[in-house]
């Protein structure tokens, strides 16, 4: 097999939650369109962007990924990178695929038009006093700051609609990227079914259609699997230990914690007195705080995560760690150990994961998967 | 009914837990032997002197002391106060007594003679250089610091035996009156029948023979309703969330709360892996650390009380709360409260409190006793 320094590599940001059969149609479009000899995903971890705990664990998921054959390689976006807004989220991850060398960078869009986003993301517009004001303006009228920010871009830059949750990712890689090249793959929306992928799905969609009817569509093999072998982890079965921090964590405690200020932590504890999460969040939200921004601040209850912790910069990452590979995958990874912080047994660096790794599984009454004993998985599918 | 300024109160510091026939056995006869026209309680809040969550919240358990008659008025000990070594738990509990101005301390013992008590208390044997010495010598040697303690006194004070629960209570009550007389009432042994109180078992040993049989013996019918009422709370029942605390706080912020250093954080995060509460404590136990340090470092934990939280001095308690009474309480009640800080309504300096209360039931499923809404207990039993 032709090395790694050689090789094309395609990365995909991911999150997996679970692997689908759009992720499917996306890997296998992105491999053939961008000539890749490796395709490479860096996927969130424990927790997703948007605040959730995902529906199972990292390694699972990742292995998952890779039993496909459509990707050859998944490396961890850690925690604190991961579970952040969608410029911190993309410029970490670009970071990665920028640091192992990927040549390409890989997303879904709606549109499929790649240049159309390489041009909103450089028009410069957050630089603009214009944009500036009309962020304050919307700031003061009560509205959350990522509705504020879409808000003001899209008055200034009417082509490109950031309020779109791919668009605003897809932004932001295009801002991130350095060195990389970016190719987008046209979404599936549900129902397409002239691609050789009968039934598409999004990610949430999926974990629905499961919770509501108990059976599981538009997944690949693999990811049916993880549904028979494990329950699918979601915030309520979070709830217990969830409202238990709530309620007795010390209020200037709470105030230490990543995205949770003065003006939150009472309505926090006040939050902990619901009987249930959907219960909790109904209470929470308002025009200032997104549901994506309580989430994410729960996640800051659960895995205790203080502001000390988070990361001095966003656009780059300490190490790169190996998840699951099949041989291509392993073939990179030998070639890039050379020049990389490749981490594949637990170090120290991973303490922190590891919190979040415990935090993620103990409320699953799951007690199998300590971090530090895992190892990256190899898969025999390519 | 006489006004409590000209009434003789008789304090007793208990825990409670729960109200057995030996506790009524103490009242009664404490309240014939110091001619009381009050018998007023000191009671320790939702977890015990030796950390332990009480069988039964505070509320339920000071009512039922009432219910019998034999106590009047029972008094909170806030928890920074009743979850602390027993020099710190006696004194504040006597700065109570005295501060309502009870005349008489009256405690159980197993020699019935508070005189042996008082002498061993002022004979200054803590101050002597050869105490110094013998405690440096124990300490050195590894033994925990109650330990060390102990046998520095007994080797110099041999004719008083502070290894026992009840005497080290017992001496440090006796170390912390000012004003308060001494009366002591002889224990009675388990099958001592000649009291008119025919059955009576320690308060653990009641504890144990319910967890064991699921019968409850030598308690009074109040008590017995709690047991019939509600499930009674053991450390078991909040291994899942102490459990998820100890694995998922950072170490650093473990080591900022009370009684943990950074030679116990790395134990209790080990001790997290342990299936269940007792393996736990299997693990935790050294000759460093007695069970009841073990148990008030996991209390800590659990109500995740910050050092900084701890009450700069434990000879005076800042207020003084009233849980349950009955008309002579009341008496006494109305009496104080024009020189005593009284606290009946919920304010804000039972914030702490209301925490604490917070890591007491939620992890019973028990969501009826929230701090604000309670206020003391009238209790028609006098």
């Amino acid at each position: 097999m032709q090395r790694s320094k050689f090789m094309k590599k395609t990365a995909i940001i991911a999150e997996y939650n679970p692997f689908h059969n759009g992720h499917l149609y996306q890997a296998k479009t992105a491999r053939i369109e961008t000539d890749a000899d490796a395709m490479i995903a860096i996927m969130s971890a424990q927790f997703t962007q948007r605040g959730e705990p995902a529906a199972f664990d990292k390694w699972s998921r990742a292995a998952a990924a890779v039993k496909t054959g459509a990707i050859d390689l998944v490396i961890e976006l850690p925690t604190c990178y991961g579970v952040q807004r969608a410029d911190r989220f993309a410029s970490a991850a670009v970071s990665i695929a920028e640091q192992i060398g990927c040549q390409t960078l890989s997303f879904g869009s709606e549109s499929g038009d790649a240049d159309a986003i390489r041009r909103a993301a450089h028009a410069g517009i957050e630089a603009t006093p214009a944009y500036h004001d009309a962020l304050q303006h919307a700031l003061k009228a009560g509205k959350s700051s990522a509705k504020a920010s879409s808000e003001a871009f899209a008055a200034l830059y009417p082509t490109f609609d950031l309020t779109l949750p791919n668009n605003i990712l897809a932004y932001h890689y295009a801002k991130a990227a350095r060195t990389i090249s970016l190719h987008t793959v046209k979404r599936l929306g549900a129902g397409y079914h002239d691609t050789g992928v009968s039934d598409v799905m999004s990610a949430t969609g999926v974990r629905a259609h499961y919770l509501e009817t108990g059976s599981v569509r538009a997944v690949p093999e693999a990811t049916r699997a993880l549904f028979q072998q494990t329950s699918m982890a979601h915030w309520s079965l979070y709830w217990p230990v969830l409202q238990f921090k709530l309620r007795t964590t010390p209020k200037s405690e709470l105030e230490q914690l990543v995205g949770i200020d003065a003006s939150l932590s009472p309505r926090l504890i006040e939050a902990g007195l619901a009987s249930t999460f959907e219960q909790a969040m109904g209470g929470l939200l308002t025009r200032r705080y997104t549901r994506t921004a309580i989430q994410r601040a729960l996640v800051s209850v659960l895995i205790h995560w203080k502001r000390d912790e988070l990361p001095e910069r966003f656009d780059e990452v300490p190490y790169v760690r190996p998840l699951a590979f099949n041989a291509i995958g392993r073939s990179v990874l030998k070639d890039i150990k050379k020049t990389v912080p490749l981490v594949s047994k637990y170090q120290p660096d991973l303490a922190f994961e590891a919190r979040v790794t415990e935090a993620y599984r103990l409320p699953l009454g799951n007690r199998s998967l300590l971090e530090h004993m895992q190892t990256p998985q190899f898969i025999d599918s390519k």
